[in-house]
């Protein structure tokens, strides 16, 4: 029925959001229910197996979509130096539209719950390939030959990861473009005609 | 007293292991005391301030001991490299040892409650900015130009942190190992006569 598919959405939306900027432990099932508007009953009628499968619906959710925006941006671009930039000022206007908590959708949860919890650790190695699969499709664009597109896909991936943590936690944006910015040239320098070096 | 002292160091290490492996939120202080053999009236007489304290206690020790571990097999490595290569080895050994659960004692408790907690926040941000200091004085030491280790320093540090965490995620230490490779190239790169590429 449509006001349950409402339901679920406004569920899944606000878990997306609050396991995001929260971790996984701290964000309780009355909050998500209380923060969408949802009757108490909805949120185990639309995810039988309770915050677990919630966290899991949410990580992979939330990784589709920001991997998506991310995707859309490069492929904007004219060239890494400039799309790695681009990445890095979506993902700097989010954190600081969310006074430095909206990090990364897969990170808190990954290192908050997906050592405990099978279900999770696979959404987020999922939302992970996910994300690789998408950036090594914009590297065979950009002319980065096969060899190089998985290590340097995980080691783009990995770094903007570790700049979003490192800006949270210096409530500062300049860790994640400082990064960028090295990332843009070591993708650079891969392409057959570097540019933007 | 030796005994006070004593119990005050059981704590704060079994705190060390506990938050790098659960992060803030999943540990409990009756955790803490349990695992540290110590009687419940000592945590609030060395920790006065309770969980918070504790928390940016075990951040500050963990991350220096890190720290200290880490740049001395930089130290001792002939280049960036073979140092990049083996800092990863050591770290890739304390995830397997623990089953994939030991990464950064900074990372977890970092997004998990450096948002909620100031304390623990700038315990983070003083964790962080102890090994930039660290690995700037390395690069130093293998003729990095002044100008370009501090960016390289944040970099080497975020796709460090961020492998560690897919290395985690997929259970697997092949993510460490492309991105600690991809960084002795890129340091490497900044070296006055650069080695192993």
């Amino acid at each position: 029925m449509a006001d349950d598919a409402n339901t679920r959405e406004r569920i899944l939306r606000t878990a997306v959001g609050l396991f995001q900027r929260q971790g996984y432990h701290a964000t309780g099932l009355n909050q998500v229910l209380a923060d969408a508007k949802a009757p108490k009953g909805s949120l185990y009628f639309h995810f039988p197996r309770g915050k677990e499968q919630l966290a899991a619906a949410a990580v992979v959710t939330g990784g589709a979509e920001l991997g998506d925006e991310l995707c859309g941006t490069l492929a904007d671009a004219t060239d890494p130096v400039e799309g790695l930039a681009a990445m890095a000022r979506i993902l700097g206007g989010k954190l600081t539209d969310s006074g430095y908590r909206a990090g990364s959708p897969l990170a808190s949860v990954a290192l908050d719950a997906a050592g405990d919890s099978e279900p999770i650790r696979a959404a987020c190695a999922r939302g992970y390939a996910s994300w690789g699969e998408l950036l090594m499709g914009r590297l065979d664009g950009w002319g980065v030959p096969e060899g190089q597109r998985e290590s340097l896909a995980t080691t783009v991936i990995a770094a903007l990861e570790g700049a979003l943590l490192l800006a949270r936690v210096k409530r500062d944006l300049a860790p994640l473009y400082e990064v960028a910015e090295r990332l843009g040239d070591l993708v650079a320098a891969q392409c057959p005609t570097p540019t933007g070096l």
